[in-house]
Protein backbone atom coordinates (compact mmCIF):
# COMPACT_ATOMS: atom_id res chain seq x y z
CA UNK A 1 0.00 0.00 0.00
CA UNK A 2 1.61 3.37 -0.85
CA UNK A 3 0.55 5.82 2.40
CA UNK A 4 0.77 9.19 1.88
CA UNK A 5 1.22 10.05 5.38
CA UNK A 6 1.76 13.58 5.74
CA UNK A 7 -0.75 14.59 2.70
CA UNK A 8 -3.22 12.24 5.31
CA UNK A 9 -2.36 14.86 8.32
CA UNK A 10 -2.88 17.75 6.41
CA UNK A 11 -5.80 16.78 5.29
CA UNK A 12 -7.24 15.41 8.42
CA UNK A 13 -6.06 18.33 10.20
CA UNK A 14 -8.44 20.80 8.69
CA UNK A 15 -11.54 19.61 10.62
CA UNK A 16 -9.36 19.50 13.34
CA UNK A 17 -7.88 23.02 13.55
CA UNK A 18 -7.99 23.05 17.29
CA UNK A 19 -5.61 20.35 17.48
CA UNK A 20 -2.13 21.21 15.96
CA UNK A 21 -1.44 18.09 13.68
CA UNK A 22 -0.17 19.67 10.91
CA UNK A 23 3.31 19.41 11.90
CA UNK A 24 2.95 18.10 15.45
CA UNK A 25 5.45 15.06 16.73
CA UNK A 26 3.93 12.05 17.48
CA UNK A 27 5.11 11.19 21.28
CA UNK A 28 4.44 7.52 22.76
CA UNK A 29 4.87 7.09 26.27
CA UNK A 30 4.99 3.16 27.58
CA UNK A 31 6.72 1.04 29.89
CA UNK A 32 10.04 -0.13 28.61
CA UNK A 33 11.23 -3.64 28.25
CA UNK A 34 8.10 -5.31 26.69
CA UNK A 35 6.19 -4.87 23.34
CA UNK A 36 2.51 -4.97 26.16
CA UNK A 37 -0.27 -2.64 24.97
CA UNK A 38 2.26 -0.13 23.31
CA UNK A 39 3.23 -2.58 20.52
CA UNK A 40 -0.08 -1.75 18.61
CA UNK A 41 0.67 1.98 18.51
CA UNK A 42 4.39 1.20 17.28
CA UNK A 43 2.99 -1.19 14.69
CA UNK A 44 0.96 1.47 13.46
CA UNK A 45 3.42 4.06 13.22
CA UNK A 46 6.19 1.59 11.64
CA UNK A 47 3.79 0.12 8.57
CA UNK A 48 2.62 4.09 8.50
CA UNK A 49 6.31 5.31 7.85
CA UNK A 50 5.93 7.90 10.23
CA UNK A 51 8.16 9.29 12.69
CA UNK A 52 7.39 9.23 16.44
CA UNK A 53 9.38 9.34 19.54
CA UNK A 54 9.18 6.25 21.40
CA UNK A 55 9.78 7.00 25.49
CA UNK A 56 10.45 2.98 26.09
CA UNK A 57 13.71 3.42 24.69
CA UNK A 58 14.72 6.47 26.30
CA UNK A 59 17.10 6.71 29.44
CA UNK A 60 14.25 8.14 31.95
CA UNK A 61 11.70 5.67 30.58
CA UNK A 62 10.09 4.59 33.50
CA UNK A 63 9.63 7.66 35.04
CA UNK A 64 8.16 9.49 31.93
CA UNK A 65 5.08 6.76 32.82
CA UNK A 66 5.03 7.05 36.64
CA UNK A 67 4.82 10.84 35.89
CA UNK A 68 1.98 10.29 33.56
CA UNK A 69 0.12 7.75 35.96
CA UNK A 70 1.13 9.41 39.48
CA UNK A 71 -2.00 10.23 41.42
CA UNK A 72 -0.36 13.82 41.58
CA UNK A 73 -0.89 13.88 37.82
CA UNK A 74 -3.48 17.21 37.86
CA UNK A 75 -3.17 17.45 33.57
CA UNK A 76 -2.20 20.90 33.77
CA UNK A 77 -0.81 21.76 30.67
CA UNK A 78 -2.92 24.47 29.27
CA UNK A 79 -4.87 21.69 27.12
CA UNK A 80 -8.59 19.87 28.89
CA UNK A 81 -6.30 16.94 28.57
CA UNK A 82 -7.44 14.19 31.55
CA UNK A 83 -4.86 12.22 33.25
CA UNK A 84 -4.59 9.21 31.89
CA UNK A 85 -5.08 5.73 34.20
CA UNK A 86 -2.44 3.92 33.00
CA UNK A 87 -0.25 3.90 29.66
CA UNK A 88 0.09 3.57 26.48
CA UNK A 89 -0.08 7.85 26.76
CA UNK A 90 -0.05 9.57 22.89
CA UNK A 91 0.81 13.14 22.94
CA UNK A 92 0.29 14.63 19.53
CA UNK A 93 0.22 18.74 19.59
CA UNK A 94 -1.57 19.63 22.47
CA UNK A 95 -3.65 16.26 22.54
CA UNK A 96 -2.38 13.98 25.24
CA UNK A 97 -4.90 10.66 25.53
CA UNK A 98 -4.38 7.17 26.71
CA UNK A 99 -6.51 3.91 26.01
CA UNK A 100 -4.84 1.56 23.43
CA UNK A 101 -8.16 1.12 20.91
CA UNK A 102 -8.78 5.02 21.40
CA UNK A 103 -5.10 6.05 20.37
CA UNK A 104 -5.55 3.88 17.55
CA UNK A 105 -8.45 5.06 16.49
CA UNK A 106 -6.88 8.67 16.93
CA UNK A 107 -4.14 7.56 14.88
CA UNK A 108 -5.30 5.53 12.20
CA UNK A 109 -7.50 7.62 9.26
CA UNK A 110 -4.52 10.13 10.37
CA UNK A 111 -1.59 8.06 9.06
CA UNK A 112 -3.67 6.09 6.23
CA UNK A 113 -4.54 3.20 7.99
CA UNK A 114 -8.45 3.54 8.26
CA UNK A 115 -10.83 5.35 6.01
CA UNK A 116 -11.33 9.44 6.90
CA UNK A 117 -15.14 10.25 8.00
CA UNK A 118 -14.98 12.01 4.96
CA UNK A 119 -13.93 9.46 2.76
CA UNK A 120 -17.20 8.14 1.25
CA UNK A 121 -17.30 5.46 4.28
CA UNK A 122 -18.25 7.42 6.91
CA UNK A 123 -18.85 4.41 8.94
CA UNK A 124 -15.34 2.57 8.30
CA UNK A 125 -13.65 3.77 11.30
CA UNK A 126 -16.72 1.93 13.67
CA UNK A 127 -16.64 -1.01 12.27
CA UNK A 128 -12.97 -1.33 12.58
CA UNK A 129 -13.03 0.06 16.19
CA UNK A 130 -15.09 -2.91 16.53
CA UNK A 131 -13.32 -5.39 15.25
CA UNK A 132 -9.69 -3.88 17.42
CA UNK A 133 -11.74 -3.45 20.61
CA UNK A 134 -12.98 -7.87 20.25
CA UNK A 135 -9.23 -8.41 19.32
CA UNK A 136 -8.33 -6.82 22.34
CA UNK A 137 -10.69 -8.18 24.62
CA UNK A 138 -10.34 -11.92 23.36
CA UNK A 139 -6.37 -12.10 22.51
CA UNK A 140 -5.10 -9.31 24.72
CA UNK A 141 -7.24 -9.28 27.93
CA UNK A 142 -8.32 -12.38 28.35
CA UNK A 143 -4.59 -13.83 27.18
CA UNK A 144 -2.95 -11.62 29.94
CA UNK A 145 -5.86 -12.54 32.72
CA UNK A 146 -4.97 -16.18 32.11
CA UNK A 147 -1.58 -15.49 33.92
CA UNK A 148 -3.11 -13.34 36.24
CA UNK A 149 -6.97 -14.46 36.97
CA UNK A 150 -7.03 -13.47 40.26
CA UNK A 151 -5.26 -9.95 40.86
CA UNK A 152 -2.83 -8.14 38.80
CA UNK A 153 -1.56 -6.71 41.84
CA UNK A 154 -0.79 -10.14 43.39
CA UNK A 155 2.19 -11.85 42.10
CA UNK A 156 1.71 -15.18 39.12
CA UNK A 157 3.13 -17.63 41.75
CA UNK A 158 0.58 -16.97 44.35
CA UNK A 159 -2.16 -17.45 41.73
CA UNK A 160 -0.69 -20.73 39.71
CA UNK A 161 -3.21 -23.08 40.05
CA UNK A 162 -6.02 -20.80 39.50
CA UNK A 163 -3.76 -19.55 36.33
CA UNK A 164 -3.47 -23.38 34.90
CA UNK A 165 -7.33 -23.86 35.53
CA UNK A 166 -8.35 -20.58 33.55
CA UNK A 167 -5.32 -21.33 30.60
CA UNK A 168 -6.89 -24.51 29.81
CA UNK A 169 -10.46 -23.21 29.47
CA UNK A 170 -9.39 -20.29 27.83
CA UNK A 171 -7.12 -22.68 24.68
CA UNK A 172 -10.67 -25.14 24.76
CA UNK A 173 -13.49 -22.89 25.01
CA UNK A 174 -12.36 -19.03 24.25
CA UNK A 175 -9.67 -19.23 21.34
CA UNK A 176 -11.42 -21.32 19.25
CA UNK A 177 -14.41 -18.61 19.66
CA UNK A 178 -12.15 -15.68 18.53
CA UNK A 179 -10.02 -17.05 15.87
CA UNK A 180 -13.53 -18.65 14.33
CA UNK A 181 -14.70 -15.38 14.33
CA UNK A 182 -11.75 -13.61 12.57
CA UNK A 183 -11.97 -16.35 10.24
CA UNK A 184 -15.52 -15.36 9.54
CA UNK A 185 -15.07 -11.97 8.98
CA UNK A 186 -12.30 -12.43 6.59
CA UNK A 187 -14.84 -15.01 4.71
CA UNK A 188 -17.18 -12.12 4.91
CA UNK A 189 -15.06 -10.05 3.26
CA UNK A 190 -13.77 -12.10 0.12
CA UNK A 191 -17.05 -13.04 -0.66
CA UNK A 192 -17.90 -9.57 -1.34
CA UNK A 193 -14.29 -9.56 -3.16
CA UNK A 194 -11.97 -12.08 -3.82
CA UNK A 195 -9.39 -9.45 -3.68
CA UNK A 196 -10.02 -8.63 -0.08
CA UNK A 197 -7.44 -10.71 2.17
CA UNK A 198 -7.71 -8.12 4.70
CA UNK A 199 -10.51 -7.67 7.69
CA UNK A 200 -11.82 -4.73 5.98
CA UNK A 201 -12.07 -3.87 2.60
CA UNK A 202 -9.41 -4.61 -0.49
CA UNK A 203 -6.58 -2.29 1.27
CA UNK A 204 -4.77 -3.22 5.00
CA UNK A 205 -6.18 -0.96 7.90
CA UNK A 206 -5.34 -0.59 11.43
CA UNK A 207 -7.39 -3.75 12.54
CA UNK A 208 -5.08 -6.33 10.15
CA UNK A 209 -1.75 -5.04 12.44
CA UNK A 210 -4.04 -4.97 15.88
CA UNK A 211 -4.95 -8.64 15.15
CA UNK A 212 -1.48 -9.81 13.68
CA UNK A 213 0.13 -8.24 17.39
CA UNK A 214 -2.97 -10.55 19.16
CA UNK A 215 -2.08 -13.54 17.50
CA UNK A 216 1.90 -13.22 17.47
CA UNK A 217 1.45 -12.51 21.42
CA UNK A 218 -1.63 -15.37 21.72
CA UNK A 219 0.94 -17.68 20.23
CA UNK A 220 4.15 -16.57 22.71
CA UNK A 221 1.96 -17.60 25.34
CA UNK A 222 -0.07 -20.67 23.98
CA UNK A 223 2.39 -21.98 21.43
CA UNK A 224 0.86 -25.41 21.88
CA UNK A 225 -2.84 -24.74 21.67
CA UNK A 226 -2.06 -22.11 18.17
CA UNK A 227 -0.20 -24.48 16.78
CA UNK A 228 -2.89 -27.11 17.29
CA UNK A 229 -5.49 -24.83 16.11
CA UNK A 230 -3.14 -23.59 13.12
CA UNK A 231 -2.78 -27.13 11.84
CA UNK A 232 -6.60 -27.80 12.05
CA UNK A 233 -7.20 -26.03 8.52
CA UNK A 234 -10.39 -24.14 10.05
CA UNK A 235 -8.66 -20.60 10.13
CA UNK A 236 -6.67 -20.91 6.95
CA UNK A 237 -7.80 -17.21 6.41
CA UNK A 238 -6.77 -15.64 9.58
CA UNK A 239 -3.03 -16.80 9.35
CA UNK A 240 -2.32 -15.84 5.81
CA UNK A 241 -3.04 -12.54 7.15
CA UNK A 242 -0.86 -13.29 10.05
CA UNK A 243 2.14 -13.87 7.59
CA UNK A 244 0.69 -10.99 5.18
CA UNK A 245 1.12 -8.80 8.11
CA UNK A 246 4.44 -10.44 8.76
CA UNK A 247 5.79 -9.49 5.38
CA UNK A 248 5.04 -5.70 4.61
CA UNK A 249 7.89 -4.33 4.11
CA UNK A 250 7.83 -1.75 7.24
CA UNK A 251 6.76 -4.53 9.47
CA UNK A 252 9.19 -7.02 8.71
CA UNK A 253 11.98 -4.07 8.74
CA UNK A 254 10.56 -3.67 12.23
CA UNK A 255 10.64 -7.03 13.51
CA UNK A 256 13.71 -7.17 13.18
CA UNK A 257 15.26 -4.27 14.46
CA UNK A 258 16.48 -4.10 17.91
CA UNK A 259 12.96 -1.51 18.46
CA UNK A 260 10.85 -4.82 18.33
CA UNK A 261 11.43 -5.88 21.56
CA UNK A 262 10.89 -9.45 23.28
CA UNK A 263 8.27 -10.74 25.46
CA UNK A 264 8.91 -10.47 29.14
CA UNK A 265 7.05 -9.69 31.87
CA UNK A 266 3.85 -8.18 30.46
CA UNK A 267 0.54 -8.87 28.56
CA UNK A 268 1.91 -12.11 26.85
CA UNK A 269 4.17 -14.36 28.84
CA UNK A 270 5.06 -18.08 28.23
CA UNK A 271 5.01 -20.47 31.23
CA UNK A 272 5.66 -24.18 31.02
CA UNK A 273 2.46 -25.13 33.09
CA UNK A 274 0.23 -23.00 31.11
CA UNK A 275 1.63 -23.89 27.43
CA UNK A 276 -1.98 -26.21 27.35
CA UNK A 277 -3.82 -27.75 24.75
CA UNK A 278 -7.86 -27.37 23.85
CA UNK A 279 -9.06 -30.53 25.35
CA UNK A 280 -9.68 -33.24 22.49
CA UNK A 281 -14.02 -34.01 23.99
CA UNK A 282 -14.93 -29.81 23.48
CA UNK A 283 -12.30 -28.67 20.10
CA UNK B 1 -28.80 20.58 29.76
CA UNK B 2 -30.66 21.64 26.91
CA UNK B 3 -30.15 19.23 24.49
CA UNK B 4 -31.61 20.14 21.01
CA UNK B 5 -31.00 16.06 19.24
CA UNK B 6 -32.97 16.93 16.16
CA UNK B 7 -30.54 19.43 15.62
CA UNK B 8 -27.46 17.85 16.58
CA UNK B 9 -28.65 14.83 14.53
CA UNK B 10 -29.38 17.17 11.24
CA UNK B 11 -25.64 19.05 11.89
CA UNK B 12 -24.02 15.44 12.26
CA UNK B 13 -24.74 13.90 9.36
CA UNK B 14 -23.44 16.71 6.79
CA UNK B 15 -20.06 15.42 7.45
CA UNK B 16 -21.62 11.23 7.25
CA UNK B 17 -23.72 11.81 4.30
CA UNK B 18 -22.85 8.32 3.47
CA UNK B 19 -24.84 7.05 6.32
CA UNK B 20 -28.39 8.06 6.25
CA UNK B 21 -28.80 9.48 9.65
CA UNK B 22 -31.11 12.24 9.01
CA UNK B 23 -34.28 10.11 9.92
CA UNK B 24 -33.25 6.79 10.11
CA UNK B 25 -34.18 4.95 13.79
CA UNK B 26 -32.26 4.10 16.08
CA UNK B 27 -32.19 0.12 17.34
CA UNK B 28 -30.31 -1.37 20.16
CA UNK B 29 -29.73 -5.31 19.97
CA UNK B 30 -29.48 -6.75 23.43
CA UNK B 31 -30.08 -9.12 25.59
CA UNK B 32 -33.64 -9.37 27.36
CA UNK B 33 -34.03 -9.66 31.08
CA UNK B 34 -30.94 -7.80 32.38
CA UNK B 35 -29.53 -4.54 31.83
CA UNK B 36 -26.02 -5.33 31.01
CA UNK B 37 -23.89 -3.91 28.51
CA UNK B 38 -27.16 -2.61 26.67
CA UNK B 39 -28.07 -0.24 29.66
CA UNK B 40 -25.04 2.10 29.13
CA UNK B 41 -26.73 2.79 25.12
CA UNK B 42 -30.30 2.85 26.83
CA UNK B 43 -29.01 5.71 29.17
CA UNK B 44 -27.57 8.09 26.29
CA UNK B 45 -30.72 7.59 24.68
CA UNK B 46 -33.01 8.31 27.48
CA UNK B 47 -31.00 11.35 28.90
CA UNK B 48 -30.96 13.09 25.23
CA UNK B 49 -34.97 11.68 24.84
CA UNK B 50 -34.48 10.37 21.68
CA UNK B 51 -36.72 7.76 20.60
CA UNK B 52 -35.28 4.09 20.01
CA UNK B 53 -36.37 0.39 19.16
CA UNK B 54 -35.46 -1.47 22.49
CA UNK B 55 -35.05 -5.41 21.29
CA UNK B 56 -34.69 -6.30 24.63
CA UNK B 57 -38.74 -5.45 24.87
CA UNK B 58 -39.91 -7.35 22.10
CA UNK B 59 -41.32 -10.21 21.98
CA UNK B 60 -38.76 -12.21 20.07
CA UNK B 61 -35.99 -10.78 21.75
CA UNK B 62 -33.30 -13.52 22.31
CA UNK B 63 -34.03 -14.30 18.79
CA UNK B 64 -32.57 -10.78 17.06
CA UNK B 65 -29.58 -11.49 19.48
CA UNK B 66 -29.12 -14.98 18.16
CA UNK B 67 -29.46 -14.06 14.65
CA UNK B 68 -26.96 -11.56 14.85
CA UNK B 69 -24.14 -13.13 16.57
CA UNK B 70 -24.71 -16.66 14.74
CA UNK B 71 -21.78 -17.85 13.26
CA UNK B 72 -24.03 -17.77 9.73
CA UNK B 73 -24.14 -14.00 9.90
CA UNK B 74 -22.00 -13.05 7.07
CA UNK B 75 -23.34 -9.72 7.13
CA UNK B 76 -25.34 -9.46 3.37
CA UNK B 77 -27.73 -6.33 4.21
CA UNK B 78 -25.50 -4.36 1.37
CA UNK B 79 -23.66 -2.24 3.94
CA UNK B 80 -20.20 -2.92 3.90
CA UNK B 81 -21.10 -4.21 7.71
CA UNK B 82 -18.79 -6.88 10.09
CA UNK B 83 -20.63 -9.08 11.85
CA UNK B 84 -20.45 -8.91 15.58
CA UNK B 85 -19.27 -11.48 17.74
CA UNK B 86 -21.85 -10.16 20.79
CA UNK B 87 -24.33 -7.72 21.81
CA UNK B 88 -25.41 -4.99 22.50
CA UNK B 89 -25.64 -4.48 18.60
CA UNK B 90 -26.76 -0.62 16.89
CA UNK B 91 -28.43 -0.76 14.04
CA UNK B 92 -28.76 2.92 12.23
CA UNK B 93 -29.52 4.04 9.05
CA UNK B 94 -27.18 0.97 7.13
CA UNK B 95 -24.43 1.08 9.86
CA UNK B 96 -24.54 -2.16 12.21
CA UNK B 97 -22.02 -1.88 14.82
CA UNK B 98 -20.89 -3.58 18.00
CA UNK B 99 -19.08 -3.05 20.67
CA UNK B 100 -20.14 -0.75 23.74
CA UNK B 101 -17.88 2.02 23.88
CA UNK B 102 -17.92 2.40 20.28
CA UNK B 103 -21.65 2.48 19.98
CA UNK B 104 -21.33 5.37 22.65
CA UNK B 105 -18.94 7.41 20.61
CA UNK B 106 -20.77 7.16 17.03
CA UNK B 107 -23.96 8.01 19.27
CA UNK B 108 -22.52 10.70 21.71
CA UNK B 109 -22.27 13.57 19.66
CA UNK B 110 -25.24 12.33 17.41
CA UNK B 111 -27.34 13.24 20.22
CA UNK B 112 -25.55 16.41 22.14
CA UNK B 113 -23.65 14.40 24.96
CA UNK B 114 -20.33 14.75 23.84
CA UNK B 115 -18.74 17.67 21.52
CA UNK B 116 -18.73 17.04 17.70
CA UNK B 117 -15.11 17.35 16.45
CA UNK B 118 -16.44 20.40 14.76
CA UNK B 119 -16.88 22.39 18.04
CA UNK B 120 -14.03 23.84 18.63
CA UNK B 121 -12.50 21.00 20.88
CA UNK B 122 -11.77 18.07 18.57
CA UNK B 123 -10.07 15.95 21.16
CA UNK B 124 -12.74 16.22 23.24
CA UNK B 125 -14.32 12.77 21.98
CA UNK B 126 -10.92 10.89 22.61
CA UNK B 127 -10.65 12.44 25.84
CA UNK B 128 -14.20 11.42 26.84
CA UNK B 129 -13.59 7.75 25.03
CA UNK B 130 -10.67 7.23 27.14
CA UNK B 131 -12.77 7.99 30.25
CA UNK B 132 -15.63 5.50 29.07
CA UNK B 133 -12.90 2.61 28.42
CA UNK B 134 -11.80 2.76 31.30
CA UNK B 135 -14.69 3.01 33.55
CA UNK B 136 -15.96 -0.18 31.33
CA UNK B 137 -12.42 -1.68 32.38
CA UNK B 138 -12.77 -1.48 35.83
CA UNK B 139 -15.94 -1.21 36.75
CA UNK B 140 -17.69 -3.61 34.00
CA UNK B 141 -15.32 -6.04 33.23
CA UNK B 142 -13.57 -6.70 36.21
CA UNK B 143 -16.77 -6.81 38.70
CA UNK B 144 -17.91 -9.48 35.89
CA UNK B 145 -15.00 -11.12 36.26
CA UNK B 146 -14.92 -11.35 39.56
CA UNK B 147 -17.85 -13.75 39.82
CA UNK B 148 -16.24 -15.66 36.50
CA UNK B 149 -12.45 -15.49 36.96
CA UNK B 150 -11.94 -18.89 35.33
CA UNK B 151 -13.92 -18.77 32.45
CA UNK B 152 -17.79 -17.27 31.38
CA UNK B 153 -18.64 -20.28 29.91
CA UNK B 154 -18.60 -22.25 33.39
CA UNK B 155 -21.37 -22.05 35.94
CA UNK B 156 -20.70 -19.99 38.91
CA UNK B 157 -21.05 -22.75 41.00
CA UNK B 158 -18.25 -24.43 39.31
CA UNK B 159 -15.71 -21.35 39.94
CA UNK B 160 -16.75 -19.90 43.29
CA UNK B 161 -13.86 -20.38 45.10
CA UNK B 162 -12.01 -18.90 42.94
CA UNK B 163 -14.81 -15.76 42.70
CA UNK B 164 -14.50 -15.41 46.69
CA UNK B 165 -10.51 -15.07 46.29
CA UNK B 166 -10.82 -12.48 43.12
CA UNK B 167 -13.87 -10.78 44.48
CA UNK B 168 -11.79 -9.33 48.09
CA UNK B 169 -8.35 -9.04 46.06
CA UNK B 170 -10.67 -6.67 43.68
CA UNK B 171 -12.50 -4.36 46.43
CA UNK B 172 -9.19 -4.17 48.29
CA UNK B 173 -6.84 -3.25 45.69
CA UNK B 174 -8.29 -2.39 42.37
CA UNK B 175 -11.92 -0.71 43.92
CA UNK B 176 -10.36 1.96 45.27
CA UNK B 177 -7.65 2.57 42.70
CA UNK B 178 -10.70 3.11 40.31
CA UNK B 179 -12.92 5.47 42.61
CA UNK B 180 -9.44 7.36 43.47
CA UNK B 181 -8.92 7.34 39.53
CA UNK B 182 -12.78 9.05 38.79
CA UNK B 183 -12.69 11.21 41.83
CA UNK B 184 -9.36 12.80 40.78
CA UNK B 185 -10.50 13.30 37.23
CA UNK B 186 -13.33 15.21 39.03
CA UNK B 187 -10.80 17.17 41.11
CA UNK B 188 -8.82 18.00 37.92
CA UNK B 189 -11.79 19.56 36.45
CA UNK B 190 -13.09 21.68 39.61
CA UNK B 191 -10.10 23.08 39.83
CA UNK B 192 -10.44 24.19 36.11
CA UNK B 193 -13.33 25.98 37.04
CA UNK B 194 -15.73 25.72 40.02
CA UNK B 195 -18.74 25.44 37.86
CA UNK B 196 -17.30 21.69 36.06
CA UNK B 197 -19.14 19.25 38.24
CA UNK B 198 -19.08 16.60 35.50
CA UNK B 199 -16.19 14.47 33.84
CA UNK B 200 -15.43 16.65 31.21
CA UNK B 201 -16.24 20.31 31.45
CA UNK B 202 -18.81 21.96 32.41
CA UNK B 203 -21.78 20.27 30.94
CA UNK B 204 -23.01 16.52 31.45
CA UNK B 205 -21.52 13.59 28.56
CA UNK B 206 -21.77 10.29 27.78
CA UNK B 207 -19.07 9.57 30.16
CA UNK B 208 -20.82 10.79 33.14
CA UNK B 209 -23.87 8.49 32.40
CA UNK B 210 -21.23 5.53 31.78
CA UNK B 211 -19.96 6.06 35.28
CA UNK B 212 -22.87 6.20 36.76
CA UNK B 213 -23.95 2.73 35.55
CA UNK B 214 -21.18 1.17 35.93
CA UNK B 215 -21.02 2.50 39.80
CA UNK B 216 -25.23 1.66 39.77
CA UNK B 217 -23.87 -1.66 38.78
CA UNK B 218 -20.64 -2.22 41.10
CA UNK B 219 -22.65 -1.31 44.31
CA UNK B 220 -25.74 -3.77 43.23
CA UNK B 221 -22.54 -6.81 43.26
CA UNK B 222 -20.35 -4.90 46.12
CA UNK B 223 -22.65 -2.95 48.24
CA UNK B 224 -20.63 -3.45 51.44
CA UNK B 225 -17.57 -2.26 49.75
CA UNK B 226 -19.04 0.66 48.13
CA UNK B 227 -21.19 1.99 50.95
CA UNK B 228 -17.56 1.48 52.91
CA UNK B 229 -15.75 3.35 50.51
CA UNK B 230 -18.55 5.96 50.46
CA UNK B 231 -18.58 6.65 53.78
CA UNK B 232 -15.04 6.83 54.19
CA UNK B 233 -15.72 10.47 52.15
CA UNK B 234 -13.00 10.04 50.08
CA UNK B 235 -14.50 10.24 46.48
CA UNK B 236 -17.44 12.58 47.80
CA UNK B 237 -17.03 14.16 44.23
CA UNK B 238 -17.47 10.68 42.46
CA UNK B 239 -20.57 10.06 44.44
CA UNK B 240 -22.18 13.32 43.95
CA UNK B 241 -21.90 12.80 40.34
CA UNK B 242 -23.74 9.89 40.98
CA UNK B 243 -26.65 11.30 42.23
CA UNK B 244 -26.68 13.99 39.94
CA UNK B 245 -26.82 11.58 37.19
CA UNK B 246 -30.00 9.72 38.97
CA UNK B 247 -31.90 13.08 39.44
CA UNK B 248 -31.61 14.48 35.57
CA UNK B 249 -35.12 13.83 34.90
CA UNK B 250 -35.11 12.37 32.26
CA UNK B 251 -32.77 9.79 33.86
CA UNK B 252 -35.26 9.56 36.99
CA UNK B 253 -37.74 8.70 34.86
CA UNK B 254 -36.35 6.23 33.22
CA UNK B 255 -35.21 4.38 36.43
CA UNK B 256 -38.82 4.54 37.51
CA UNK B 257 -40.12 3.31 34.54
CA UNK B 258 -40.45 -0.53 33.41
CA UNK B 259 -37.73 0.09 30.28
CA UNK B 260 -35.22 -0.22 33.58
CA UNK B 261 -34.62 -3.79 33.73
CA UNK B 262 -33.51 -5.62 37.46
CA UNK B 263 -29.70 -6.78 37.97
CA UNK B 264 -30.01 -10.52 37.42
CA UNK B 265 -27.91 -13.26 35.68
CA UNK B 266 -25.69 -10.43 33.59
CA UNK B 267 -22.65 -7.85 34.22
CA UNK B 268 -23.61 -7.73 37.80
CA UNK B 269 -24.50 -10.36 40.12
CA UNK B 270 -25.11 -10.22 44.09
CA UNK B 271 -23.76 -13.25 45.44
CA UNK B 272 -23.96 -13.20 49.69
CA UNK B 273 -20.25 -14.69 49.70
CA UNK B 274 -18.77 -12.17 47.28
CA UNK B 275 -20.55 -9.20 49.40
CA UNK B 276 -16.83 -8.79 50.67
CA UNK B 277 -15.42 -5.42 52.39
CA UNK B 278 -11.32 -4.50 51.50
CA UNK B 279 -8.69 -5.62 53.84
CA UNK B 280 -8.80 -3.21 56.20
CA UNK B 281 -4.46 -3.20 56.30
CA UNK B 282 -4.39 -2.40 52.98
CA UNK B 283 -7.57 0.12 52.64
Amino acid sequence: MSTAPAAKRQKASTPDTPIDTSSAPYKLIYWPGLPGRGEHIRLVFEEAGVAYTDTALQDDAMQQVLDQISTKNLAVDGAPNVPPLAPPVLEHGGLVISQTANILMYLAPRLGLAPDTDSGDAGAIYRLNALVLTALDGLSNEVHDCHHPICTSLYYADQRAEAVRRSKEFVTQRLPKFLGYFERVLRVQAERDVANKWLYGARLTYADLVLFQCLDGTSHQFPRAVQQLRESGAYQRLFALYEAVKQRPNVAAYLASERRQSYGEGIYRYYKELDVVPDAEEA
